[in-house]
């Protein structure tokens, strides 16, 4: 294990995910390899549901367990290219469920990490986006934090960044960097997206990056994109647009501990208050 | 008590803030009469320290008990006009304490809640504000929420909405709407403001009301101004610039009720897993 890093590269692949489960995934590898190529990150993050469409009919065709040909390809990839991958969600097969899960492999191609989608996205908006998650998909239970090399790590999925109780417990249990694969669409992403990313980034003073798909205007269910990483003060360092697209931005960790000095709002928070 | 409103209007006097507390009082006093004039509100809202520069030379000098001048004046003005007044925030002197305290009087001018800021703006930000706000007021410990005719109704002051689990749990307690005088500065104001105040509004799904002073750049400690009210679904629907400044918002209540069952936040909360 290397020294902790002050600072460091993450990179973003925003995907455009097909029907053709073989073909996203050449495409996540394809795009893993330029992203490295391009960037040297330490760590790739992929979006959520990468090698499958966010839709009814396609989740538990394209299920799948681990190990399975979409996490062997990111293991391979991590060991090869010698860097960690978050690999965004899939649909993930177990017993007669399916879990909307994110898979994370160290630099040597290990498995670090599962995230099983905690909170189901369940709503019916008046004009917008109507979807019942919890129709095919069933939720996780367990907060996800691990160590790197790089700094303590956490993951949660698309909706679970809708709850501030979670992201807290994440910092509070030591992560530095959050990483969200996220699917939001053209009634949320909007909406609700960008205040929400930055709000977790600067309550929690952490890093917070949204991995999304590209925007598909042709499918069912039309992602927003604009996959970002926000910094502890709350700003947005780089966003994509809705197209693919791999971004890349400087986690540093310095500027976080200098952030959490001159506003301690870690160390004002009042336990007992609430 | 009359029946639960679906729809009010509340108003908020962006206050400019002197050295001298007679003029204040009768500056507040102008503004309370012209905002029932304008805008016929069933509340009207002051910022924090209406009546009190902020600043360390000024908080132990201006303090007062309630009842006191300050006090007397809201409570007055409120039966006088039949209205809730959420008398911003004064400098409270208790024994040898000093808080930093809202009064809240009903339509009969009766004291309905008193709430002491519990988190203390502690921050030394290179190359922006400095300010210790611990070195002269004392913290409050609880939260406040309180009932009026009109829907639960929960306060807090500037620093206080920082931080989400206080939001949260004012919100599990049944406040739909949540106010917060406050005056953040040209730092945290240009970078925080509005984040803060849409994410807390959007997350909980409640009216979240800012009253911050007016813009005074003669000042030690120079406010942001900005005054606004997010609504449940974490939009801005009526906001100040800086200078002195009335403005009213509708509460919607069955607009909150639709919001919240067409994107059930509250409802999918998951407590066993934080």
């Amino acid at each position: 294990m290397n020294a902790p890093a002050e600072k460091f590269k993450i990179a973003i692949c925003q995907l455009r995910v097909t029907d053709k489960k073989d073909a996203n995934l050449d495409n996540a590898e394809r795009s893993i390899r330029k992203a490295a190529r391009l960037y040297s990150p330490e760590m790739v993050i992929l979006p959520e549901m990468f090698n499958c469409p966010y839709g009814y009919g396609y989740f538990k065709r394209f299920a799948e367990t681990c190990p399975g040909i979409s996490t062997d390809m990111l293991s391979l990839l991590a060991s090869e290219l010698g860097i960690y991958i978050i690999g965004g969600s899939i649909p993930e097969s177990s017993g007669d469920k399916i879990y909307n899960t994110s898979y994370i492999f160290g630099r040597k191609g290990d498995l670090l990490a599962r995230h099983r989608k905690i909170h189901m996205f369940d709503a019916d908006i008046t004009g917008g986006i109507s979807f019942q998650e919890s129709r095919y998909i069933s939720p996780g239970r367990d907060m996800t934090v691990f160590d790197t090399d790089l700094c303590r790590t956490g993951i949660a999925i698309c909706y679970d960044m809708r709850f501030p109780e979670l992201i807290r417990k994440m910092t509070l249990d030591g992560a530095l960097l959050i990483i969200i694969p996220a699917a939001f669409n053209m009634t949320t992403g909007p909406a609700h997206w960008h205040i929400t990313a930055r709000a977790r980034a600067l309550d929690n003073q952490v890093y917070f990056a949204c991995a999304s798909p590209a925007r598909d205007t042709g499918s069912g269910y039309t992602v927003y994109g604009h996959s970002l990483v926000a910094d502890p003060w709350g700003k947005v360092i780089t966003e994509a647009s809705h197209d693919e697209e791999i971004i890349c931005a400087d986690i540093d960790l310095e500027e976080l501990r200098r952030i959490r000095k001159e506003l301690p709002l870690l160390q004002h928070r009042r336990p007992g208050s609430y």
